[in-house]
């Protein structure tokens, strides 16, 4: 099988112009078939505030009303991903930003009440539609994904950018040796929080249990190392999580 | 060769969900190949106002300045886009929603100064993808396209959705013969604008000549025509000027 690179960017890159250029710098010398996922929450965050809109956020997922959804849809869907689409075209490389609602590649379903909350415009992914993906790529396009979804009822969902980069990596893994790249805004998971060099360089399933049970990985990164376990469960070959500054596949933990 | 039609639909229809509503249903009616166009000016100018940001139209176009640039960004491209997508999506149509730099399809280049106005970033169409877009349309998409252009140097650029709809429509003519649709506030080219009954069936170069000598046709109305004029020189079939309520192909003026 022909390998592709799956990268989500987290939305401080792809929103502050220097770190930006160092990642498309970055992500032009990833060889051969690539997918970028972005982020964008602090943006939409920004945006919200101007506007007078409240943001809410319970368990790090932004609770989003109608209004919060148009801040999204315009931050995420618009500005972040046209702003990434450019920039990557001037660097000759072949973009084209999508949602899940474009093609359809991304169906969701709307978050149901979960204890009590309601998440609102909140989208839990249901399909990614991996052959669509590959014959795009196939054709030398790098798809650029922004964290919306779809319904198919003509309602775009807010959704994860880490969850839709899980998605669509187990997706095209049917496909495609992946490799899934977190970027993330320290070197890898540490050893410890306090020793930026202190890299766990690879986890496996028995290690993030051991891990968990002494305390070693903790808080966020708990989530973040389940969701690169089910991926890898899901035929993903090998997930690495790493600084934005460090997505050649050499650096980071691995999680196999 | 096989017919494509394209439509151009203002921001006041996209705009406005019960009309958006008819809109999609009328366009779903289009047999075969089709791509939209749209607008959306009005919603960009209300976020603008809300943001503290001046709107300035010079000749009906929007000086486009840093912050007008990232508002047109998001609206045209983010929140009307991947609207009219999901619901397109929703109606069983495959769209596909894209700006200029979304595959490169349309390169323009920034406006210089003109009569001393500098319109800011607002893109004149140099070169418009018609393989790409009749590759995608070959394929069952249907290109959905916002009025943002780029420059190939990383920049998005504002372009008015008229001369988006014109230029994609003359790409096509190289692979298809086109109908191109202007959606449009009246019936059609008017012989009386007091009589919104007194619709001009056809107007070929002749007719235009004569009809802005004697007065008949004046104002932003001799720009559209002389747009559809040039589309037709360039191999576009027909161009029809008709109500968002009838994009049958059976309404309003035919320019041949």
């Amino acid at each position: 099988m022909n390998s592709i690179t799956v990268v989500k960017v987290g939305g401080a890159v792809v929103e502050d112009d220097a770190q930006l250029t160092d990642l498309l710098k970055d992500f032009s010398a990833i060889e051969g078939r690539k997918v970028l996922i972005h982020g964008g929450g602090r943006k939409a965050t920004k945006l919200a505030e101007k506007l007078g809109i409240e943001t809410n956020m319970v368990n790090g997922r932004r609770i989003t009303g109608k209004d919060m959804l148009d801040v999204v849809t315009m931050v995420y869907g618009g500005l972040i991903n046209k702003t990434v689409v450019a920039r990557l075209q001037a660097c000759g490389m072949n973009a084209l930003g999508l949602t899940g609602a474009d093609m359809g590649i991304i169906r969701s379903r709307k978050r149901p009440l979960k204890d009590g909350i309601d998440y609102g415009f909140v989208g839990d992914v249901e399909n990614t539609d991996g052959k669509t993906l590959s014959m795009l790529v196939e054709t030398g396009i790098i798809p650029v994904i922004a964290p919306l979804t779809h319904d198919g009822n003509g309602n775009i969902l807010n959704t994860n950018a880490d969850t839709i980069a899980a998605e669509t990596a187990k997706a095209l893994a049917r496909h495609y040796d992946v490799t899934l790249i977190y970027c993330f805004e320290k070197k890898g998971v540490l050893y410890n929080p306090d020793d930026e060099d202190s890299v766990i360089p690879v986890i496996t399933r028995e290690d993030f249990h051991k891990f968990v049970e002494d305390g070693t990985v903790a808080g966020g990164m708990i989530p973040k190392i389940e969701n690169a376990l089910s991926a890898i469960d899901c035929g993903v070959k090998e997930v690495i999580i790493t600084l934005a500054k460090a997505i050649d596949g050499k650096h980071g933990t691995v999680i196999r």
